[in-house]
């Protein structure tokens, strides 16, 4: 099928707080060919991510997105994959494009599925989707009393796993971080998984990683999660030395990031969010890598059930790989973006839809409000409106 | 001094032609305050990189880079690193947000320099700017006989060092390419300098690089460029390995970035473009791990005399790296940005001027005819729109 119109959507919650919750907007893309419609999610700031689909060139290397993809034939895997090689040869030089490739390869991805008739797993090449243990993932509290009262009721809701990140921890006194450690240990129960979010707080600053290692220890955390920025590869190295399991890759925006990551960050789980690194081709590719070197992924997901589904099909099909980040407090726009959802079972795990592309039903009645009303003119024209469902 | 204001200019030559010339447009920067004005460059694509500035937050650590810089106070080199930490820690998952920062952070360092009177390197801490020694950066001919001729021209222009690059070459058969490296160096002849810039067209195929390692070293190449994508950590190890001199960089976009490259990618030559690997002040840092580590620094400028002063001052005082990239074909929009120039003595040496700042004056009338006409409204309120000079 011939590819006829690519749209991205602006949505945002009408306020939008200073918070680590990045289920306040999104960028939403819809693919339409055939007479069907793919839907893609864009982890990323929306109005640079649009910008870079139609911004006009700066020359052969510093194209527009649209470049690579506009009226395109889609019959293929191999279509999809030539998508990804077009903008990292014509747009390398725009450094936002990988984002903005990531939903449109969602989209891609969740079209052809559902234009063949299998869910987009089956595609990738997986004989069967394995379930998933999600973990809650919270904020931590503002004192800890507040982050033990957070983990006893993820506790009450059934949740095997916990991961707490954010809010106050990294940034004061090594003495106050260990006390939030042991309240969220305490309030979850020594019988579930831990772990802990630093948020890249520490950026390459090993002393303070390694003022925390013993409470972290002593708390049996599962993993130590962005202790350091993207590619801070020294500084992941020397921590990996102390024993402590590290977590990291959210921040990688392709693959070859994720690679250098997984060479030499000294890792035990690989955190992909397919809406940051190119989508669920490059995801696929470092799912593969994850299991020729022994490591676990891990998708990283915070907001919708679009972007829940995208990224569990790129490592669906590795049994051992069981623990999923699943988006708990997410805010209205994420939970009523898709009018299905992919609920946990009774025993609290989760399995992914077996409908055709991504499997899930995007709820444009409930999304209308949410649209951010934008508009991008250069020489006069008009070159992006906020489209309609 | 306070920061009064801070205003991007989206400029471009009337026609942008798909070839890998990027002095076809620019995104200048003009910093307020104290009665002065500083001007920075970033090496980037426009639209994106002035959407990143204006856009709104989207959560805490992807909030747009004005948040960073607004209204803030100017009185030292600290105030300038700050800015940078702050975009780190409050935009890092707005991944445009280094190349935004570029042209802002050099148009502060120039602003300084002005309120302190002194030029630039002298607030770097350089006690002297040394001499450089430009080498003229042209295009492989589409043909061997005409990349033979172009080696002559230079030659006869009296240039000591040459690259060539883009164009066909990598693309086609080894032996095509074996046959344009033996016409540049018999165009050059056997005394200057010659590099080779494959422009990251094997991304990360080392068996492509491999193949032209016995040409490469027939010709004495001083150094290969850019064989494989920036962070392809793994493919410059492994070409490492053949004795060929690699430089690269210019695609960081942050200190950890080069950084890494600098530590696992096996160069020699560190390339480094301050518009985009956030300004001078990343540049600096980075060029102070050259010296510790025993590699060379080196620019990548191919646009403007602004963006040249800019990425001369960060290796100004390092006697020993005297190559320098010097654009010597750019578009008129990059030649008429500035009415003083950094020109070759006669001997072909270039010097940084000992103006205060940037040492360069911007032509504002010349440049009034290349503004291109930008508005972006979001919620029906104007967040961006073309600023006069």
């Amino acid at each position: 099928m011939k590819i006829e119109s690519i749209d991205f959507f602006y949505l945002s919650m009408p306020e939008v707080e200073d918070i680590g919750d990045g289920s306040q907007d999104s960028v939403l893309v819809r693919v339409r060919g055939g007479g069907l419609e793919g839907w893609g999610e864009c982890e990323a700031s929306p109005l640079p991510t649009i910008a870079s689909y139609v911004c006009p060139m700066s020359h052969s290397a510093c194209k527009p997105v649209k470049y690579a993809v506009e009226g395109m034939e889609l019959k293929s895997i191999a279509d999809i994959q030539k998508v990804t090689q077009k903008v990292h040869e014509h747009s390398f030089d725009l450094l936002q494009a990988d984002h903005t490739l990531s939903g449109i390869d969602i989209a891609l991805w969740d079209l052809l599925g559902k234009y063949l008739e299998v869910p987009v797993y089956e595609l990738l090449g997986y004989k069967k989707s394995y379930p998933k243990l999600p973990y809650a993932s919270m904020l931590f509290g503002d004192t800890p009393a507040e982050t033990y009262a957070k983990a006893r009721t993820g506790r009450s809701q059934g949740f095997k796993a916990v991961k707490f990140g954010w809010g106050p921890i990294g940034k004061g006194s090594a003495q106050l971080d260990t006390e939030h450690f042991r309240a969220a240990r305490e309030g979850l129960g020594v019988e579930n998984y831990l772990m802990v979010d630093i948020g890249t707080v520490w950026h390459d600053d090993v002393e303070k990683a390694k003022e925390r290692v013993a409470a972290l220890k002593s708390i049996d955390v599962y993993w130590l999660e962005e202790p350091f920025a993207n590619m801070a590869l020294g500084a992941y190295q020397a921590l990996s030395k102390y024993n402590i399991p590290l977590a990291a890759g959210e921040g990688c925006n392709n693959y070859l990031q994720a690679s250098a990551m997984m060479e030499y960050a000294g890792l035990e789980f690989v955190q992909i969010d397919t809406g940051r690194v190119g989508g669920i081709t490059s995801a696929k590719r470092i799912a593969e890598d994850t299991e020729k070197r022994k490591l676990t992924y891990v998708n990283h997901t915070f907001t919708s059930h679009l972007a829940l589904s995208a990224s569990l099909q790129s490592y669906a099909g590795i049994e051992k790989d069981i623990i999923t980040e699943f988006p708990f407090e997410a805010k209205s726009l994420c939970e009523e973006m898709t009018v299905s959802k992919i609920q946990p079972n009774t025993d609290g795990w989760i399995t992914l839809p077996e409908q055709p592309g991504l499997g899930v039903e995007i709820n444009k009645k409930g999304l209308e409000k949410y649209i951010v009303d934008t508009e991008i003119k250069v020489k006069g024209n008009v070159i992006y409106q906020s489209p309609d469902f």
